[in-house]
């Protein structure tokens, strides 16, 4: 099986970046992952002011879909996550939702063993590996890798797992997949600003549909159908969710608007994916409660 | 069992109100209640802006609870909840996320047997029975039981079913707990601004702690210890939200606060419980990932 390295990355989701790889449509590969630093914080001595930001928050790609074309949607289904010894928890000051009550920078080296994070001598927190940073070229411009937006990027999603499907809609020939920002621990809503950040590497399978557009990310579980949306405010985001969802039900029941927004409203949660991030991403589950919600 | 009966019921939360009835300490006890409509919505004529919306969302109580004082925290465990045969689903203009796409308010009455909810001849939707109302008087001042705050009172959230404990910080003698706003259905959000509408009763066992003070109401189940907060906007509730979360942490594993904020961010989720009412409701869940955080 082929093994992407991680030594070739992209900082900006664009329209004009070129493939550094190209795999087939039913392709399963693993791709080797920095973690969100670059590799930056070695020990607990370099704090995060230290650090070179204009190198952090990078992704592995583009990695390009063979036959993938504007319009398609790609489906990019998270076989396996393997987690590096080690991962790293700072603090900030003004980081993360009560960054205003740190009064000093500090590093915390958290070892990786025995399916738990070690995060001191006698707290142990079982391990929930994750994807942060996935996405695709966007429709126009440019976009840096820790912002999310229509195209994936730093969606920070503790639902982007093993088991998972994550769906993107193709705007640009192959794609242009790119990943990275591996978590070994987080939250829904990755409080502090960080998860337990981590290096390692992911093991994913891509296929390409023609028959289900979509305009965001949406994340397909055994249990439900997630759509995203990420915008400056978590009222925004809620919106436009809210409205895919609402959207999905009108045309899998055939109901009128009104039907499928208080079918939506009995059915479907709202959730925080993110709120530390330049947009807030999240999610509305729609729960597989009858035959025709199984599929995108 | 006593059967408190829906007949006397507050409209507002407040440090003034008298008593209608007293349970024990450690009782266990029927609450019988309406319709957030108190039943005005007897069939699919009578829309939204055709009800005297002045008698609507109330509260059965005040209910007081022998010995409660100033300083307690008051546990109302949900053993059950018993549904009418039917509920109700209304939109209305402006109501809800997405209230703009409305043009037109309408009633649909929902049949609720078996186990589900029978949203049309072809859609059922499965029962996740829950109170929207639950709440004891506040420490001063008088809030409508509509608006949720630190009180508890209209935070329609999903985990406020049977199973779950649900304490509240008593500010007066006797706690004055009230009850009321079944929904036979609603996921996460109460997104289109209402659930399944429904009266019927519910079955409560209610006990007083003396050791274990909170600022806000707080939810246990058998898998995570859930920090409420409603504010005006979701950034401020998911603060106060998260302070109180890592707050829990510091005291049960006796670290400092940078620690708690960062293991906080590793393992708590922040979740909507709804986004449509004055205040917005939302919860940082702790899950029970170690021997230190089993109980509040």
């Amino acid at each position: 099986m082929r093994v992407i390295p991680k030594d070739k990355v992209i900082f900006h989701f664009n329209t004009t970046n070129e493939a550094n790889y190209t795999v087939s449509d039913g392709e399963i590969f693993w791709v080797e992952v920095d973690d969100c630093y670059s590799g930056q914080i070695t020990d607990a001595s370099v704090k995060r002011p230290d650090i070179d930001i204009s190198i952090m928050d990078c992704a592995v790609g583009p990695i390009n879909i063979d036959g993938a074309m504007p319009g398609d949607t790609l489906c990019v289904e998270v076989l396996a996550i393997d987690l590096a010894d080690h991962g790293i928890m700072v603090t900030n000051c003004g980081l993360g939702v009560l960054g205003d009550r740190i009064t000093e920078p500090d590093t915390k080296i958290i070892p990786v063993h025995d399916g738990f994070a070690h995060f001191s001598d006698d707290i142990k927190i079982p391990l929930t590996p994750m994807i942060g940073v996935i996405g695709v070229a966007p429709k126009e411009g440019e976009i840096h890798c820790a912002v999310p937006h229509d195209h994936g990027a730093n969606m920070d999603t503790t639902m982007v797992k093993p088991g998972a499907k994550v769906y993107f809609p193709v705007a640009k020939e192959g794609a242009g997949l790119a990943v990275g920002d591996l978590h070994a621990c987080m939250g829904d809503g990755e409080l502090s600003g960080t998860g337990i950040e981590i290096a390692g590497k992911m093991c994913l399978k891509v296929k390409v549909y023609r028959d289900r557009p979509i305009e965001r990310p949406v994340i397909e579980t055994s249990d439900g159908i997630y759509f995203l949306a990420s915008r400056p405010t978590l009222d925004e985001s809620i919106k436009v969710a809210v409205s895919d969802a609402t959207e999905f039900l009108m045309r899998k029941f055939n109901i009128n608007f009104p039907d499928a927004y208080r079918l939506m409203s009995a059915t479907c949660d709202a959730q925080i994916c993110e709120v530390v991030d330049d947009n807030m991403t999240v999610r509305v589950r729609c729960p597989k409660f009858d035959n025709r919600v199984q599929t995108l």
